[in-house]
């Protein structure tokens, strides 16, 4: 597997400078113990790449990284939001390498933590009039943000639904995964955009780059969740199976293993106390089924389109980056 | 105490009618089960009075009701999204006389679905635009909904908190109060000046006013909290005193009791498995204290400061309506 392409790298550690300040010093206040809690997985970790997707494609548009930062953070802080929210929801207890923030704080608080990186990413997006940007344009952003997330509850209120269903196919799980995690990185293309210009063209390939780059990066983590390693993700391994996550290799598994494996596959699917060695027995099938080579593929076929997307834009540096971030996403290690 | 006067209850009916109208058009999608989770208790009731304060201070300054409808939905939403969460926090299995959302749909689900109703708020509000509000006061409100709605959590956190803290007096109480509950209510007011100007001395008038009728409306709260009746308020009765929260009446009761009936009522304070006859006779103790005149008079004196911030404002039947209105906040029995 390749490694980080160094501009990448460089171009994720200079954005992880100019987001994290941006956001420390905006999300604070009073009971101190709140915002802890709400900063938490912000400052575990993370790779930063939906603001780097918003900066990106208003510096490929010729505008100061410094212009998209309220957009640029208000999408990471809605990332975060879900992120914490989620871990409630499926009971994890590990990300990015440290404790959930639930697993620290308690339900009740996390709950709060996830709701405040909410609302403060409104009040950041909303910041970018001071930035220049022009009132119409604000809103405009807004309301993709605020649609975006809605998306996302949609997605993740989906997610759960296909674990308790028995007949989830390629297409249900498609649909899903761009309401998921899709929609998210569209929104940050199209805000990136829209620091710059509110011409639909461009606004429409955004949104086809951040769309498809977004179902190969999600694809791609459903990988990681069957042959990931705990160490480099820092999540929890097998607690898709564990859960009965209805993720490509899985749904792929299931249909294609002999009916004995499939059938063994689907007993642990969802078995909360299945064992450790059950587990990695149903990864096993998964693998065996060549549902891993199955998704690499998917997940390089929605990478060549967000590629494709980008055509209308700028041919500069920014833009290589943006290419080189689709090699990365179908790629990587965590 | 008063009925509801025939001029705010007319128009709260008016109200309800073109809130409900406008959020049952807006707040749909897939999967339904999810939108059906979010709407629950929009559907089970509720006064509608933060959409009410904010349409009636557009009307008083001439605006048509319709134009302040984008605002004012907004503002029922996110009150609805703190109410579905707050239920999963208390642990709370009832609300407006039906089963709170997690009971009938589980947490998980109950999360999503306050996250989905809070991020519909702002695509309603930035719906704003269409009804001929200029982008640069929308941008405004948007900034006002989401700094009050961290602000909502910062108390939310607060109330938390005091529930494990010994000395709460009563200056930490309308602190936290204000967060909590006097944050929308200023907002709503604001909002509704924002549909018709930026004149900044009815932005502060009205948020004077939304902030002291929040005031007095969370007082009441708290003394429905210890003296109301389970059939009338539709919430279950003693809660406040089960989970230890350091309302207005309990914190004066445990400063101005006898030592052996404040120590008894510190026993039973945030005691999970005290019985319905502990309870009671600790409701019984705070009303024998004084508590409840004492926190009576509190919110008439900010009921009273709440009128006085109305003076700037036209004299017309409107401005009537949202005097009446603290009247009926102050005397309400549910």
């Amino acid at each position: 597997m390749s490694e980080t392409p160094s501009n990448l790298k460089q171009y994720l550690s200079r954005i992880k400078g100019l987001v994290d300040g941006y956001i420390y010093a905006y999300v604070k206040g009073e009971p101190e113990e709140i915002y802890n809690a709400a900063l938490h997985l912000v400052k575990a970790g993370g790779k930063r790449l939906r603001p780097l997707i918003t900066i990106a494609f208003a510096e490929m548009l010729s505008q100061p990284p410094e212009k998209a930062l309220s957009f640029a953070s208000a999408i990471e802080l809605v990332h975060n939001f879900t992120l914490v929210h989620d871990d409630i929801m499926d009971k994890d207890e590990f990300r990015r390498g440290v404790p959930t923030v639930h697993k620290i704080w308690g339900e009740a608080f996390a709950i709060i933590a996830g709701d405040l990186l909410f609302s403060k990413s409104f009040e950041i997006l909303a910041d970018a009039l001071n930035k220049g940007i022009p009132p119409n344009r604000v809103v405009r952003a807004a309301t993709v943000l605020s649609s975006a997330t809605s998306t996302v509850a949609e997605g993740q209120a989906l997610d759960m639904l296909f674990a308790e269903e028995e007949d989830v196919d390629i297409d249900d799980y498609l649909k899903m995964i761009y309401k998921k995690t899709g929609a998210l990185f569209e929104a940050a293309a199209i805000l990136g955009v829209l620091v710059a210009t509110e011409d639909e063209l461009l606004i429409s390939n955004a949104s086809s780059y951040g769309k498809n780059l977004g179902l190969a990066f999600q694809i791609r983590d459903d990988i990681l969740g069957i042959i990931g390693d705990e160490k480099v993700t820092g999540k929890p391994v097998y607690s898709d199976i564990r859960e009965g996550k209805k993720t490509l290799p899985i749904i792929y598994a299931l249909a294609n293993l002999p009916k004995g494996d499939s059938e063994y596959l689907r007993m642990i699917l969802g078995n909360k106390d299945a064992s450790k060695e059950e587990l990695s027995k149903a990864a096993d099938l998964i693998v065996k089924s060549g549902a891993i080579e199955f998704a690499e593929k998917k997940a390089r076929d929605f990478g060549k389109r967000a590629i494709e997307a980008l055509r209308v834009f700028p041919e500069n540096d920014i833009r290589r980056i943006l290419e080189n971030l689709v090699e990365f996403t179908i790629s990587r290690q965590k």
